[in-house]
């Protein structure tokens, strides 16, 4: 039987993540990957952790290992409503799931509202996982550009009078994957006032907004909502653990009731005692001095690839500044295809993200391309751009 | 804004797992629960799994706490694979990858092959979880009844003739979820037969199977399929833990790509750290001897289960008599609501699974209920099933 004309129409034509391909390529030795979005592991409080799934596991191993509820482990889920309670991200009608990583989050979001035809506007460049979860839900993705501030609000605007399917923009707002780009606190506002005009919801994903190391802080748009217009996807995975896998969401109780129907569907519960150790963590130790020493870092692997990229890049290459996160955004002179500049690259042992793969039109020639400067030693970020330095200026010489 | 008017059409009808509900009474302190599904807490290995947790997160920190791939940590992944070749269950051209828990596999299988309109077979019984997964893609279901010794085959070719819509046919073949019943080896080269016929895919979900205390084994079907046609999904959550959330699913690659890309955008991978405490566990013990010891214990709380039964039940309440798994269900004369009954015995501080739930049509009266004997206590156990024939002798007298 040729299993492929089984395939249902919402997979039929998706793409695997490039970024996730590229976690082959990492695993590939000696190469310098600027290409995915994981922490520096070196900060990893792996020691701590240790101590606590021992303890966990020999006090508590019936509870650790059985069955849990579907909203998440109760006391991990009250410290994360508590913390976000304090950011005024929990409305009065709002609820807090844990979940399998914030990417979960997105796809229970879009499952739960997004039907066929459905129109979902997307930041130009955004998050493949996001893009490829309302793909995946036979959405029609629609781009919107993002300026140095943020998505172009008057653009938006425009597609919002073009379109009245729009059920959903997703953004980034803070530290934006791939750009690095903060939106400002004028547009968060815009776009609410936007989203009650023209009647949508807002996803708002936060993975990075704690990851501040330089600028003052924006109010999340989720603190600003009055009209319970927003979802919010938040993340342990970028300040305490990816491969743990904990995320969590905050929206109005009625689609948080939807999302955890979706969620028994898709894995039941998030894994107990992933979120046990995370609790424990974060109840033991200093979450917020563990944060400080991470942005530490990363401001200063930021600022020194900055720095190595002004120096050696061809001044026709531009990139981002972020304030905080771990991507920043190049753009080459158009035309350029990034994604033949990554082949280069990868002969020579550099790995990055080429903007394609970023955009809702991931079939177009871009000349942009992320890269990520948190897993990379100094030394592998000095490394790493001389050889895109070369690589650069041999493509645009 | 109301968010209720922004569901989507998949979620929109949507009701919660009755099951998971229980959850939450189960927790009520004092009740005796034969509703979930859990396995027997004190089972588990606790203690050697704190061992290795403590090890891997102190050598292999940055490994367990880092972004994986999608498909698995690869070592598990060979591990099951070596595993499920043995028991020929790999064909020439499948992938196996590693899922968080059985369920998982079903809803990616699921996504990636059913459109709206799309007809699934169902056994009537059958798992809550697999039925909402199907519901939540608009699928439609059909339900087949299960006879003694499986899904009823006549039933099945009749239903078949009628929709010619059939793309998938969901079976637990082995110790059943909800009725314990094990499908015939002589049915299960039927279905086969059927599928190539008819042109359908088999879910085949084994989350049980290797759990049998009495009787003899029976291939799976996916050991029996020449044609590609069967998907097969497996867990470690019955035979080691399932708060780990460990699972596997093993079918044509061509699908597996699908399945790993569906994963990539519901949670980006399986948590690192579960996977390598699971696979240093298989590797440094022996599962089969831990799934000896389970099986000795499930099958004498079942037989002490049915000897109460016998005992104590009005003889007009059947129930089956499985050789393995870990439920058993009842089925009172025609028309008494077994929901009814539900509410009685949480009144007395017993709680079980109504047929209903179990069901494609959940909205009629079942007079069936599903007892759960792993995860109590032989105690439990008699006090629960002397309670139950009480409730049971005033409701049918």
């Amino acid at each position: 039987m040729d299993i492929k004309s089984k395939f249902s129409d919402r997979v039929k034509h998706l793409e695997g993540s490039a970024i996730r391909e590229m976690f082959k390529l990492m695993a590939k030795p000696g190469i310098i990957s600027f290409a995915g979005g994981s922490p520096d592991s070196s900060l990893f409080p792996a020691k701590e952790l240790a101590d606590i799934a021992q303890e966990i596991l020999s006090k508590k191993g019936p509870l650790a290992l059985q069955y849990g509820i579907t909203e998440g482990y109760q006391p991990l889920r009250d410290w994360v409503t508590d913390r976000l309670s304090k950011q005024e991200i929990v409305g009065e009608n709002d609820d807090t799931i844990i979940i399998s990583g914030g990417q979960q989050g997105i796809d229970l979001a879009a499952k739960s509202l997004i039907n066929e035809g459905d129109a979902v506007i997307c930041e130009n460049p955004s998050f493949i996982g996001g893009l490829n979860s309302f793909r995946s839900y036979n959405a029609e993705l629609i781009g919107v550009d993002v300026k140095n501030d943020g998505i172009d609000t008057d653009q938006l605007e425009e597609v919002l009078k073009a379109h009245r399917n729009v059920k959903v923009l997703y953004t980034i707002p803070t530290f934006q994957n791939p750009s690095g780009i903060t939106m400002s606190v004028e547009k968060r506002r815009k776009l609410l006032e936007l989203a009650e005009k023209y009647d949508f919801i807002i996803f708002e994903d936060n993975p990075y907004g704690e990851l501040r190391f330089s600028g003052e802080p924006v109010p999340t748009i989720k603190s600003l909502d009055k009209g319970g217009r927003v979802v919010y996807f938040g993340s342990f995975s970028k300040i305490l653990s990816p491969g743990m896998r904990i995320g969590h969401a905050t929206a109005d109780s009625d689609l948080i009731n939807r999302m955890v129907i979706c969620k028994q569907v898709q894995d039941v519960h998030t894994p107990v005692l992933t979120q046990m150790i995370c609790h424990e963590y974060v109840t033991r130790y200093s979450i917020d001095e563990h944060i400080k020493e991470s942005c530490r870092i990363y401001g200063e692997k930021c600022e020194y690839m900055m720095k190595l990229m002004d120096e050696l890049f061809p001044k026709c290459v531009e990139h981002t500044r972020p304030q905080g996160g771990i991507f920043l955004f190049c753009t080459m002179p158009e035309g350029v295809d990034s994604k033949e500049l990554l082949k280069a690259a990868i002969d020579k042992n550099v790995a990055f993200v080429p903007g394609a793969t970023t955009m809702v039109d991931e079939h177009k020639i871009y000349s942009s391309f992320r890269l990520n400067y948190s897993m990379a030693s100094f030394e592998q970020i000095e490394q790493g751009i001389k050889v895109l330095a070369e690589v650069l200026n041999e493509a645009l010489n």
